[in-house]
């Protein structure tokens, strides 16, 4: 058979690139051809994930890490089609978190990942997309921008470091330096995050904690972020995506004149999605949790969808199912196939997700061809 | 397609007639036809299990209980073969034990099962196979025989009570009047127990503790059971099989000629069972616990072997799985799809082993079908 590999990753357990590894491992050695598709969700490893996909070269770029310390970090470039793809986990990502005031938000900035995109210029890049998960700032985008050209200053015209403490002191910019190789450059966010830059949903209250602040902490922040955007922005909009990455989804949609697509879509689109399933035999896809949840446009289903066009059976291996598989069904997934197969805790599932994953796939094709024979 | 369906029960949780029967809803909601086969072991559930397979009628008679209460319990009896199905668990089953002396292995009695042979003698039956397994007495069957006409006595020449206690005191047996109609009569006795009568694996040291007898009580039961043999017997041999349910093995052997056999052998004469695969299109079996031991004749091997020389594909749904798969496959079983499929503790998947199997079949029979629709 020929067949497609595009499993999302299994957080905690396998990436996208090691779970379809797994599996075409399985498939090639029961004779089967077998195309594998890296998914990305603009989180880390989505570099690497567009690099496997397609004919992209990697270029290791030195830039400052959210704290100042200076680090190499990669993007993905795809010289014919012009095209950057850089995640803002390389240099601003939270694994860079020590619980040390110097990693505090208001400590730390997303420049790093504004000197990226200046490579990505430096390199004639036409369009970048720019992966907004896991990042560890929460700056709205003030150090990108000012690694761009932009800069902040407070009400006494003082010239501001951009880091999360400045955001509530930010009295005027001067736009003057703007990198003007930026004129029609396409930006892309590549994000699966829908919140808005303010509010209960948004950079600081949902994804605050998490990257550091304390509770005593949050309201003041959220003060702070609130004065950056009347600020710049003068009026106080809501929109979708603005709260991805510490706010980074807002000054690239307000700056950067950037749209925000899934980065499932890039992948689809980068990797001829459609054609590929088109002329496969059977997909295989998966994500770490099923439930109703994944109906919302996660990877397997939009994979489901498109499968369903054109026929073509879907088989989903998960690390947990809990709903209702009908509605599954309905949107083009075959079958949900959960990789436990014995009695586990969660600790041990996570850590022998590639055994389980291995077996699973071993039974299932045995199961799948047992009446071909 | 057409289905044979023949799975062990598994225990702590479901029947076989149990679990054969939720894989049949699954398959002929699907549009398959399928033949159930209720597999046993000779313990309880063996008279359902045959009544359930062919055109056997369920005989209840009163008869005593190893504590010598009176209770009814059922056999099955096969009009046209002349054949009668006991099992000692009905009248001498380990289910009356109440932890009180009434029901200690020196105080009770497998009688209730020799009145159950004496019903079924009454039914004119040629050929009786008994199961010996889930016994709660261990009187090396010294009842059963009484209630077939046997009498024991001590070195006084008074009669003894047939029961655990007196196994050391027999000193001459009386066989005059015992029933004459037993004279021909085939007996077979179904078990998977091949427990010698005496010793480390028989039936007082490996299965007494079970029965309640304390630590210190052991030996000097041995010794009675030990008695027993050389008085009835006086010569002391090693036979396999007379360990199984307190003895009752033994005396079958010795005093009525029987053979042994296992349970799965007279289901699979009874249900012409090779014909039924041979006509099949897939087997499916199962059993709770499967491992490397299953290898050595356990139900879905067996069914797997006969499989295998008729070329017909086996599916076995197991409780666990540890082992290696290979020989499995080596033995006709083509897949092995644990019911597991989520995080869950032993408890939760016993009470669940219904849900769970009926999940594992249906996702089975969809991977099955998926590249043929």
């Amino acid at each position: 058979m020929n067949i497609v590999i595009a499993i999302d990753s299994m957080k905690g357990s396998l990436s996208s690139i090691e779970a379809n590894r797994i599996v075409a491992k399985v498939l090639t050695d029961n004779g089967h051809s077998v195309k594998e598709v890296a998914i990305a969700d603009g989180g880390e490893g989505t570099v690497s994930a567009v690099i496997q996909n397609g004919d992209g070269q990697k270029i290791s770029v030195p830039v400052h890490a959210l704290n100042g310390q200076g680090i190499t970090a990669d993007l993905a470039w795809f010289a014919s089609e012009k095209i950057a793809v850089i995640e803002t986990a390389a240099a601003s990502g939270i694994q860079f978190l020590d619980g040390t005031k110097h990693t505090h938000p208001l400590n730390t900035s997303s420049y790093g990942t504004g000197e990226l995109i200046v490579a990505a210029l430096d390199l004639g890049a036409e369009t970048i997309v720019l992966g907004l998960g896991g990042t560890g700032t929460i700056d709205g985008g003030i150090g990108l921008l000012n690694a761009l050209g932009i800069k902040f200053f407070d009400k006494k015209k003082q010239l501001l470091p951009t880091k999360g403490s400045s955001l509530e002191k930010i009295a005027y910019l001067d736009k003057e330096n703007l990198d003007p190789r930026l004129v029609g450059i396409k930006f892309w966010s590549a994000s699966d995050v829908d919140s808005p830059l303010l509010g209960e949903t948004g950079a600081v209250y949902m994804f605050g904690r998490q990257k550091g602040l304390l509770d005593k902490e949050i309201d003041s922040y959220e003060q702070g972020m609130r004065h950056y955007q009347k600020i710049v922005n003068d009026e106080t909009t809501i929109c979708a995506g603005d709260g991805a990455a510490g706010g980074i989804g807002f000054a690239i949609r307000f700056f950067l004149n950037g749209t925000v697509r899934s980065g499932f879509e890039f992948i689809a689109e980068q990797t001829h999605l459609e054609t590929l399933i088109q002329q496969a035999d059977l997909v295989i896809t998966g994500e770490g949790k099923m439930d109703n949840q994944s109906l919302q446009g996660k990877v397997p289903v939009g994979i489901g969808r498109i499968a369903k066009k054109h026929n073509v059976p879907v088989i989903a291996f998960v690390g947990s199912f809990k709903g209702d598989q009908a509605l599954f069904y309905n949107e083009g997934i075959s079958v949900i196939v959960p990789i436990i197969d014995q009695l586990t805790t969660l600790e041990e599932a996570l850590t022998n997700a590639n055994k389980n994953l291995h077996r699973s796939v071993e039974r299932s094709i045995r199961l799948l061809t047992l009446m071909q024979t």
